[in-house]
């Protein structure tokens, strides 16, 4: 069975992806802060006050677009990176888990930069991801029932 | 201690039911998904673009219900996931470990069924689990002060 | 490097401070739940029934505050919670990686703190630990590239 050490290449590469995915997140707290500053739409008041913003407006398009896909990522990547743990767990070949960890990452920036752009094919990416945390939670559970 | 290893049986427990639970959660996006595309209810452009609405609509009473359900997952399954690790840590007995994943993950998928059918006792199954993780995280705290 | 084993200080570092985010995070739901009875606010008919509330309401200046002090909670902690994991495999110093975990855990406190008492100054906390998050995040990838 795998196991969650640094001997083991498919942990290393869970490690990789992981870090990649966590980097991806962590840019959209500061592309809503640009869209809030640039666009002087705030939540708080005492945010409006700072940035000289007339009131507090919670329906910007452009704002909430962000947010949503950050909402998006909230929903799917802490998630992937539970799974695809368990996942190093049932001892996978290096080739497989390398390929589900790459093509999900890819697959997940992609879906931002497409939901960013208004691309009504990001359905696609967010499919493509969710199938892959199907698969691993499918071999997880069917290795530890 | 504990140990994350699948020598340990707590550990094996809490593959076991962190990946039910994830599979758990994997099920509200296309649930989500099969209410707006049923309902032709979109909060995207394109999306409505795309299935033939003719406006975005953001107030959705169903759709609203299953993200409001999907979002006290999200603040409630991660921090169940890392809680239930760090109790791992903790070398808790078999027993004891089984016995509180196990209510856990029954309590959260009723507290879903519940929500979804307007059920107002889901404030029970949330009550449960709540306090589950606020038994696992005093234990880790008391463990590692 | 640093092994995920409670004879590393490092990770038992990791596992206290984390625990102490998890007790943080586990609060925000009671908070809100407070609000919600004590002003009457809830977002679905069966809980306004059961609290003789005449309707939902979704625009409650404070209910929304914590909801959103919460929310930015749900955007950082289980990021950090993995990114902090990825860093303790990263072997750093038992000295660098207590500050980092420490100053983090205190910030996001104040950033709540601030948060629910309209203090606009809650930016600094927040962008400390978004700095110590990129900071670790850039120090795996750097590490495992």
């Amino acid at each position: 069975m795998g196991q969650l050490d640094l001997d083991n290449p498919v942990f290393v590469s869970y490690v990789f992806y992981s870090a990649i995915l966590a980097l991806k997140m962590l840019l959209m707290g500061p592309i809503t802060g640009y869209y809030r500053i640039t666009k002087k739409v705030f939540a708080n008041p005492e945010d409006a006050a700072k940035f000289n913003a007339k009131e507090v407006k919670m329906n910007d398009a452009d704002v909430e677009r962000v947010r949503r896909a950050h909402q998006n990522d909230l929903e799917n990547i802490p998630v992937f990176w539970m799974v695809a743990l368990l996942f190093v767990l049932t001892g996978p070949s290096e080739t497989t888990a390398r390929y589900v960890f790459r093509i999900y990452t890819i697959a997940r920036i992609q879906h931002t930069v497409m939901y960013l752009r208004s691309n009504g094919m990001r359905g696609i990416a967010f499919g493509v991801a969710l199938a892959l945390k199907f698969f691993m939670v499918a071999t997880v559970i069917y290795t530890f029932w």
